[in-house]
């Protein structure tokens, strides 16, 4: 599986606001959920049966054990902080629209995480801000996508703030 | 901080599609997430520093430490499952629209969640089902969202299957 990319001019550690080019498309890398780990996290926060109990998650409706999909939302995050977000003018983010679990992730199923940056504005309000719209998908290997959210993030402009 | 609320008919046990009436509104319960889970959830899928470094956190966006935001979302999912979603009629989630992170979440702040059914709609290719969209609103002591969340859940209609 792979598909065009452009490359940040900058590494994460400086990397600012006007370093995210609308169209420019990202590869963030790959990862994958064990068994165990699907049910550890389920545990904790989504013990639904398709999620925690192999023996009736294969007569659920998925005819087996998937991750929450608060899981996979979180393995997105990971593959984000490590090879998308800037580690210097990071402002959090305020949210995200249209979060769709499009196929059921089972274990050691790879992921690879796509990023493309749809969108990059300047704050009227605070001008040492800008919010980065980013359409973030992860593709099974066959090129599916198994889960796609459009991100909003808010970053510094280089020069203003954040070390 | 309380709110006026619907009782649903029946137990998690026996809940099915039309037991989720558009415009009841679900008291889900509490939760609250202390310093230790913060980090060690951060640590695992979203290593920001104000999510996982105390003393980093305390000069940066937030002024301290603060849940990474798919922390919050998981949390609210445990009280979703515990109290809202039915365990024989669920049949998972297709994705979530405007997902919010409107106020930090710091370490042991109790959280109640609110859940209303803003719609409920048979499924007209597959007459075994229908979708409940519901708004999702995790509450401060104060009676501030915290954060929300539109869900969307597929659920078995009554006597079709699920057992």
């Amino acid at each position: 599986m792979s598909f065009p990319v452009s490359s940040f001019p900058v590494p994460r550690e400086d990397r600012y606001f006007e370093d995210y080019v609308p169209g420019s498309v990202h590869d963030c890398g790959e990862t994958s959920v064990s068994e165990d780990e699907i049910v550890e996290f389920a545990t904790r926060y989504d013990p639904q049966s398709f999620h925690v109990d192999a023996a009736l998650a294969a007569d659920g409706p998925f005819g087996g054990l998937i991750a929450s999909g608060w899981h996979t939302a979180s393995l997105m995050m990971r593959l984000l902080a490590d090879h998308y977000l800037s580690t210097v003018s990071s402002l959090g983010s305020p949210g995200v629209d249209e979060l769709r679990w499009v196929k059921p992730l089972r274990p050691n199923v790879p992921l690879r995480l796509r990023a493309t940056v749809a969108d990059a504005r300047l704050s009227r309000s605070k001008p040492d801000r800008g919010l980065v719209t980013t359409r973030a998908e992860l593709l099974d290997p066959d090129g599916d996508v198994v889960f796609r959210a459009t991100l909003l993030n808010f970053l510094h402009v280089r020069g203003t703030s954040g070390s």
